[in-house]
């Protein structure tokens, strides 16, 4: 029997930083075998369209049965699983093309969301468990981290692939030059999201565990 | 010509609070006139489906054409407008009818979100421009708040109807008893969702302004 | 029987700002009895150096018996009631004159710090009684705030009259123009501020009770 | 030439955790030879008043020529040196004996405060270049820690021994519990404490370098 195979992305650096911590988890795991899942690692441009793009390629080539993408959120401290993504590129800031759409839709006449079809509360839960700082988070933001989120459950909506989004903290060493700002040592990111694999490619029934906010 | 109608709905106080910001704020604008139209205020319980309920019944009684459904936000400094409300209801806390939903659909079988219709970039600029602390909320949460959001553009979709949501600060005399909370006057809300009000009657077509955020 | 003084400084605008909160508060009381005495308000220059010398000439001019100092303090939501200033000017930011210290003395070879003398607890007690928001905070920064609170101490050290130091929200209108910060509105600043002061002057024995924080 | 010896603390859990970084980190390094000097580690209970007397045995006991104490601060991000000691005990919850004073002197007749006698921003600007998210604090709050400081700073004034306080992150484990707050791997603080402690020996006169805070 073929094993499987999770597909595991992480961007290039954007916004001024030197490294992205979502590609440096996604290296780090390549070619790891979990929970008897080979995983495969592939990095994506941190630009509209082409990203999705890329993550279409992978997705032909590699025929995944589960994809988690990873993104850098600067200003938040734990492994942050997203709920939703939703289908609105607005971004505060440029892309590394230099473009930066203002409410324009993901994907034009498409729903206004997709929810995550990977098991996000027993991620969340079995990580705390673990000790790792850990959350459900309710929103992707409007950059180039939900328009991949999105593009991807849009192409993957109906099909047997199960998908999701976990954001990142800074690496310690971007933190260092934006003081105040909340960090993950690299190791504790790698050996959480190797966790949190295992739970996505083992957990079909999600648990029935609060994750709400209230505002 | 008979004059607009623009309803205006707040919540009864939840959490252990005995004054919620969203009502007090609506019932101090009932009656008025505002760029034309009137305003008509209407109480919501804080409770999962009676709400919607209520909801429902102003919308059949009172024919706005335009609503705007306030909520309190512990935690937030600004007059801070929704821009998307999504089909789940997951409670961190009971409503006031000692109910606690976690991950269930707000409306079964329907889309996993909706957009508001009212023009926000708009009403958060003019809002700045004027002196009001304000910004765009890429998230309602999932508590009582989303779900009257997500149920009311679910029954207004498709009709002549706009609307949308907006949370609120605390009162000064909230975070007196949470200490390090923000908060925001009640005159300064008032007048500031008078302003927001008078700005989502009249626009119907947004301005292109960045409101995003990048996770 | 001569009635007693109160002095009020406020500083003027700094920071790029064009209105500092503070003295729009002083300002505002200027002339009022509190608790059977009148309130002096007085502005200070937002300048190392020339703030010690302009109260300096307030204090000779007025001979005030009480003294609270207000300042303007980004990023915090309540009234900020100062416990201590210590004797260092450290500017992240130049001052309005375009000085900018670095690890400098207030005042050289006088002690590492001092305490308020106002009756703190009690203060922001009542504000909290009283509906407003407030706290006590460990320390008034190391920029010309706590540059004047430490000078002030120095000088009225051993004599009569008490003196200290609050910190107060960004004005609304100026969130509005930084995302994000709490504020509070003017009318709650000076009511609040008012009380506070009658507080001060009343109260010769502070109650005992917490205000501290772990770390 | 006898070499030299580095005085290292940490503390006890507190507050409901069964884990302190603070000591973590402190017998991590414990023996280690840093910039030639050796390592000693000491644990101090969390307790008012017996802390200090635990200390002034490991000064008697150990004669080091420079004292660095190490606590753990929720709600911090990073590495935080801390500026300033002040005179007062203020808890907010009960130390691990019970004890909550209010209000009171640490050391009754003693100055108001001393300031750390370390290098503090030459190790704060090592520790960022090497990557480590690090800063000036103005204040070690009013529990034991403070308390620790203050009283050693008072036991070695005048001495020839140098000493200081830095503040650490909760670890990942910790903050797994207690979701929002910020953390730091074991790791990153023991190979920061540790570089911090090369710089603190060696560095005998800081540099002059921006750590200040407006408010």
């Amino acid at each position: 029997m073929k094993s499987g195979t999770i597909l595991l992305t992480g961007f290039e650096p954007f916004g001024g930083e030197h490294i992205n911590p979502s590609w440096e988890v996604a290296r780090a795991l390549d070619g790891e075998q979990v929970a008897g899942a080979r995983v495969l690692a592939w990095q994506l441009p941190c630009v509209f369209g082409a990203a999705l793009q890329s993550l279409a390629k992978a997705l032909a080539q590699h025929q995944p049965q589960l994809v988690l993408a990873l993104g850098q959120a600067a200003g938040r401290s734990e492994l942050s699983v997203e709920r939703v993504a939703i289908n609105v590129d607005d971004a505060r800031i440029a892309d590394n093309q230099g473009s930066q759409p203002i409410d324009e839709a993901v994907i034009a006449d498409a729903p206004a969301a997709y929810f995550s079809t990977l098991p996000i509360k027993s991620m969340v839960a079995a990580l705390r468990v673990a000790g790792y700082p850990a959350g459900i988070s309710q929103s992707a933001g409007t950059f180039v981290c939900n328009h991949v989120f999105y593009g991807m459950q849009h192409q993957l909506a109906g099909s047997a692939v199960r998908s999701g989004f976990m954001h990142i903290p800074l690496l310690p060493q971007q933190a260092a030059l934006h003081p105040g700002q909340p960090s993950m040592a690299l190791e504790t990111m790698i050996t959480g999201v190797r966790l949190a694999l295992g739970v996505a490619w083992r957990v079909r029934n999600d648990v029935r565990q609060g994750g709400g906010t209230i505002a």
